[in-house]
């Protein structure tokens, strides 16, 4: 099923079921008000969502879908967990920062927490207080996933996954260095991330959900021009299932939790970036210096995956960057 | 007024009203079911709490407070943050582990963002898979706050503290080297935090709440002898406001974040410490070597803190370790 968050006058929305072509929408009541709610209890509301949405799928009711009143899907969570899974971002964004590698990288995740007390939507604003602070964009994809427990296997963990989105990781590329010199992992330099319109459940996917991870192009289009289109499948270290066990080592996550991959990037250069970082990084590797400015007030982002006959699957994140 | 929350059927709890010599609760419904529910509308449902606090406290109904049924009073948050803000303490560990001391130290706070999704209630046991992990608790003081916009100043940080509590930040001493060294701050090093049985609003504390600082001794006894009992007021660099106007930069925070000050520690060491860490610290300096242990299965542990007349603010933290 496909799960949108319809703003109302709450914090969490109002948790909508959307046709599998994204023309309807149906509110998810009675079964759950929002996401959080279903969440909290899967296994007895997730059945009845399902099949009130098969039904949703053969009926023709229900109000045309409208992306322009999401939230995220979760708009707030309790957690957000990011790990680097493609390690060609992690050896770019390193380099160009004179960071060392860490000797571990194929065998011990990179990951940080971030904040989750609120997720843009997917047409937000993206507010930028100071063009020095290095606004950047980090196209992702991640899951939802149920309670794990402490400990849990991956394969326990990759049972628990519940749903998929895109995310829009936002960095603030020129607060990163000092504060990760500190030692404590990224705040000020995280700020907010965005979310794409849509949740989806596994079996939405078909086979490109394979493996713990999701075998389709993540496109990027910054100020309407594509700069890249990586294999979401391919290049990624750890599945995603992975990534919950590394995370669940020494406590359990609470349904809601939310897991990105890491910025998408394969080896391929001729398939682009995700983030402006690694073009920056390139242009310095190659001619010394780095010409792609970070993002400035009036750029353009969307971000959005298409299945192998070309609809969209999560909607769109698109986003323009504004003065606050 | 004094909150806490009682176990039931749900995730959240139920929200108590306790009367101020602890003796007595009551449900704080009709009001808010929950400790989140009220902190999303605090302008209009703390005055209901208040007034119906006040009338409890001069009546003699409602039914004995029961420490042993009170989850965490936010049993899970969309946001924990703790702060350093006791340099004696930043010195001391990082002296443990040879790590340097940034040069920002005294202007610009340490913080991390930690787990969220769950805080353990005050009497939970502390699971110990692994004894080579080096379990530590860290005695704090944290407060809970109210929506606070991006790039606020330090006056409407301070506005914005609805409550206070203590916390156990628990740590994993001996996986922090390895996890710091990766450079995306603590991950699994930082297990889940316990929490006092009561939250308190600021004006419970009398003129012990000034210029954003708690000033009253932490107590922690450790296997049922004090170990510590340094004033949370004395030698904290940041205050609370300081430290959630720090958080704010670059993003807003959303209410009922919490934010911690750090483990509490003062430069006199005849008030001894709220982590094992210090001890073994000073020991390896005295003796060039560290004699107590970390955490062992059966260790109790014991946070209070209590007034100028010796009456127990929040309750205590009351923990022992157990295999999982």
């Amino acid at each position: 099923m496909k799960l949108a968050t319809y703003r109302n006058h709450r914090r969490d929305g109002c948790l909508m079921l959307v046709s599998r072509d994204l023309r309807r929408a149906r509110p998810a009541a009675p079964f759950a008000a929002t996401l959080q709610e279903a969440l909290d209890d899967w296994e007895r509301i997730a059945p009845l969502l399902q099949q009130a949405s098969a039904e949703f799928d053969l009926a023709h009711e229900g109000e045309p879908f409208d992306a322009a009143r999401c939230l995220a899907p979760l708009p707030r969570a309790y957690q957000w967990l990011d790990g680097s899974a493609y390690l060609n971002h992690v050896e770019l964004v390193r380099r160009a920062r004179g960071a060392e590698l860490p000797s571990s990288l194929y065998t011990d995740p990179l990951m940080y927490q971030g904040c989750s007390d609120g997720f843009l939507p997917p047409n937000a604003p993206l507010p930028l207080a100071d063009a020095d602070w290095g606004l950047d964009f980090e196209a992702e994809v991640a899951v939802i996933c149920g309670d794990v427990p402490a400990g849990a296997s991956t394969e326990v963990c990759g049972a628990a996954i519940r749903l998929l989105t895109l995310v829009n990781d936002v960095s603030l590329r020129n607060l990163i260095p000092a504060e990760l010199a500190k030692g404590f992992g990224f705040l000020q330099s995280k700020p907010r991330s965005s979310m794409a319109p849509l949740a989806l459940t596994p079996d939405e996917l078909g086979d490109a959900w394979r493996d713990g991870k999701l075998h389709l192009p993540l496109r990027v289009e910054y100020n309407r021009q594509c700069c890249g289109q990586p294999n979401a499948g391919d290049d990624m270290q750890f599945s995603f299932a992975q990534l919950l066990a590394h995370a669940a080592r020494t406590r359990p996550l609470a349904a809601g939790t939310v897991l990105g991959g890491g910025t998408v990037s394969n080896r391929d250069r001729s398939l682009g970036y995700c983030c402006l970082v690694e073009a920056r990084t390139l242009e310095t590797l190659e001619t010394g210096g780095a010409r792609t400015p970070y993002m400035r007030v009036g750029d353009s982002l969307r971000i959005e995956m298409r299945d192998g006959s070309g609809h969209s699957l999560f909607g769109a994140i698109e986003q323009q960057v504004v003065a606050p």
